[in-house]
């Protein structure tokens, strides 16, 4: 089916059933996938970047998305704008690398010249009634938040604090904004962006296909918490590691709990404080600290903070270091997913962390997905695939169906 | 036309002359292509492999093709069966390489567990009310003649023994089941299916462009017979030898006769026996013996056998060894074309047989075929192609053409 | 939008402004690309190659345009035939390299042979009523005129006669007829053929991106005529030179004066003689006498000749040597852009003039324009793009986009 009309799409999300995977157009059709980036991505605020990537007045970094180049910039007053890439004049791309700095934005082509709030400070040669105010760079929305840069896509976006209130505590507990960038990867993956997030909505392949995932996280954790609270089935077991822990950490004047929806909005946030595998301080190999500690932990508590800000980002959060992941939906069949390792802007490379010690275990895992999501996608192109029945640690990728489903049909009224 | 309705296509079908090639769209539509697909190469049995290929208990190949990758596996009874590579989970390719040994298929995503027969053996953590019965692999008809594996894609196939009878004792006669693969090669070829097939219809091109051919083959029955019996102009000369031959060859005990549909049905079939060029043992340079004989061959009889299953499979078979080809559309413009080579299962190479000499004249030939077939889907792109005259040696071309518009036109219905 | 209908396409039409860029859809719309091939490039006499290509009997060359492949070969009479590269029999492209000699055109799969001026020649084996004559190859119009090769992919050509006459005397004053391809150079470009040609109808962009055409012509020059005479803003300096060089001129019995279309036509056509920056003998970067005088030139004037013939094609002719241009549009987001450059047919490359040295201005400036439309076609993809305001150098573009714009209009009564 090339194309539907809004009828046609309604019946077949209404044709969707519960606890089972979607049906294949949702996974491949072009049609679904404008829509998904018009009413879902584009709607969302998401995590691009972080400040210590533009430490100076000037310093630009792009992010590209579709058909999208936005300019995010650092100016005079440590102030952080975003624009698209698009002179106002006949509309080229006007930064050509993907970061640089430039204390105007001047236009390759005509020399049309932008200050870096946007403004239009020269072009040549115009006629009379050209009016410089009238040819501002298109602004993109955008908002630092503990030195966290997100933007939103939408022309009326939903407001930036109300969006972060549930999570705001979780993500300032690890003081983000002392942090800086200690790597930042690509894994760019053939396959559709819900596919994508459904591998991360559920820990039920943890086991067969991430032994180094296994290795570094309890298993009782794994099968009640691996994607979130309530996303396995309940362990009793692990009810009580969390009880025990949560006591102690409490005592060191820490965080605990978790924040999840309770009811249809337009967010899908989440956060909880977890403790990692007996024994572990950190998560890498050898479970040993790795860096300084970050933000408000005094000492080690031995916890994992995960936070969920949208589907499109996931902050993962140990102690002394923090794995942040932002999903990119590119095309149906094509999703670029971008890994960024945090530590305190103090630590310092071969002397307090060893890099490749400290992406290990997500670098790896994310490698492993990536083949994983491939095949999934290949096999759900065949005529054959109809979905299949979610296992019991599949909850949070029903949640996060359910939740879609909800909006895309939203979306059509 | 990006789209046509069924009137539309039935009148472009009506249209179609007879001795002419078809219109562009035939080509190059994907329209149409995917017509072809549901409508014939979907209802026919395809033989995709040999069983040589997969000798032991837990052996496996793919066969892929377009978005469908089936896997075709050997039971511990040494029955084989073809199922379709996608999980009923969530849907992931289960197996990943294109051939491999396993004695259970574990989907390698949540390690989903089926037996070679495609039942489910295991899934862990589902909820209560999960039936196993109810995940068997989607199955794909297959069936083993004389060793050779076939595969329907049809909902409903064909009678297998109805589809095979007619061919039959010249497949017999030569022994497949007791041979094995020598050499597996792909030709992947930018042409339409049809352009691919028109080329290996009809031998009117065999003179200016293919010398190795020639060099081989008598140069009467290249004209009379050289795209099977009735293709070309008759040829008294190739007639009084066919008679001689015959005459010979029964006296040997061995198989004389042709086979070719007398009206119109679901099936493309044909086979005949002719001799070789006066002084060639076997289809090489050289044309002398080449390899051990094989089936029921007691003696060299220099005799060739053409057999035609369906138009996406010939079996060029000598006294000591055989050319299958298969022919596999892809999309409008690409088609993959496989050569597979089989010998005696005792005849060992180096010894019995040369690798090279034996391949060679097919090689070559395929080899100029698919620059030729390239070449002829360039010009068929053009605004200005329009269907051209056939030749009196392009018979067999028109047969095809004429049983594939009645197949389309009835599917329309 | 996928597709349009007349009356969309019409009010789509009927909003772009004046002195603005055109709206996204222009650039980017298979659609809308597919109306253009039809309707404004068909339609043109184009420039594809110089005699000099072709000096014997039997050569020929391809001249490719999408799925299209033209042939133009030189027949013994020194005649210029230009056919389809579409063999009448089952459609195959004839001439597979690019350039070659060849006395007869043979099709290389079935041998049908045909004589340089398309008549068939010969065809094997074909039926009692098969007429010769019948099956002639797709003349393409062509022209030969001072040694240029135009070709037109028109049904009913416009006459080549009116076509050419209004720059035919600034043609032939510069003895192309008399002159050889001295380079030839594809500069392959990711942008739409209106945004390549935008680029080309302005040289508002010069200063910021050309410095090596800024340093070979006269900064009044540029301003005033950078793209064509009355293309940016009156310049009293460079009238008044303009004024004086024409009396020198003339004086010396040589060529002066301009044209231009008074009023909408089926042409774009221009042409005017201008002096080059002062001290400058020809286009190069020390301004010296680089080749051997060129057709009616009797000494160095130091002007320099454009021609436009078509918006596909630019003739920009120095006293010794000229660049020719052709712009072929390809495919909505790709544009074929071929240089040649021609010398005096008894100049020697070594002695009389040297290649790196007179090709350098336009090889460096078009690879930079290749760089610029490239990122211009980018910007333009973004959903915020928008026409933007034209300055008082982007007069040509205006003139250009206006006679496209009513063109078209009037191709879909």
């Amino acid at each position: 089916m090339i194309c539907m009309n809004n009828s046609e799409l309604k019946k077949l999300i209404s044709r969707q059933k519960s606890n089972y995977s979607l049906d294949q157009e949702f996974y491949v059709s072009q049609h679904i996938f404008d829509l998904d980036i018009k009413n879902i991505f584009s709607k969302q605020w998401v995590f691009v970047g972080h400040i210590s990537r533009i430490p100076n007045y000037g310093d630009y970094f792009l992010f590209n998305i579709g058909k999208e180049s936005i300019i995010i910039v650092r100016d005079k007053d440590d102030s952080v704008h975003a624009h698209y890439n698009v002179c106002r004049h006949r509309g080229s791309h006007i930064c050509l690398e993907n970061e640089g700095n430039s204390k105007v934005l001047i236009c390759p082509y005509h020399a049309w010249t932008y200050n870096l709030d946007g403004s239009l400070r020269g072009a040549r040669l115009m006629d009379k009634d050209f009016n410089k105010n009238d040819w501002h760079l298109h602004k993109c929305n955008s908002q630092l938040f503990e030195g966290l840069i997100f933007i939103n896509l939408s022309e009326h976006p939903n407001d930036f604090e109300e969006f972060i209130a549930p999570t705001k505590k979780f993500i300032e507990f690890h003081g983000l904004s002392d942090a800086k960038i200690a790597n930042r990867q690509y894994y760019p993956t053939e396959g559709n962006w819900k596919l994508t997030l459904d591998n991360f909505h559920e820990c039920y392949h943890c086991q067969p296909s991430h032994p180094e995932y296994c290795q570094v996280h309890d298993k009782d954790y794994i099968i009640a918490y691996g994607a979130g609270s309530n996303t396995g089935p309940a362990s009793e077991k692990f009810d009580n590691i969390l009880t025990e822990w949560n006591t102690k950490v409490e005592k060191m004047g820490h965080l605990t709990g978790e924040y999840y929806e309770t009811e249809f909005n337009d967010y899908s946030r989440s956060a909880e404080r977890t403790p990692l595998k007996e024994g572990m301080f950190t998560e890498t190999k050898t479970g040993k600290p790795i860096s300084k500690l970050m933000g408000k932990f005094k000492d080690y508590d031995c916890g994992y903070t995960s936070v969920g800000t949208s589907p499109f980002n996931s902050l993962l959060m140990c102690n002394d270091f923090a794995t942040l992941f932002t999903f990119i939906p590119i095309s149906p069949l094509y999703t670029q997913v971008e890994l960024m390792w945090l530590v305190h802007k103090d630590a310092e490379e071969g002397k307090d962390y060893n890099l490749e010690e400290m992406k290990w275990m997500w670098d790896v895992t994310t490698i492993a997905d990536k083949r994983i999501i491939e095949d999934n996608q290949k096999g759900v192109l065949s005529k054959k695939y109809v979905p299949g029945p979610l296992s019991q640690m599949e909850r949070g990728l029903e949640k996060f169906k359910s939740w879609y489903l909800k909006h895309l049909e939203n979306s059509l009224i």
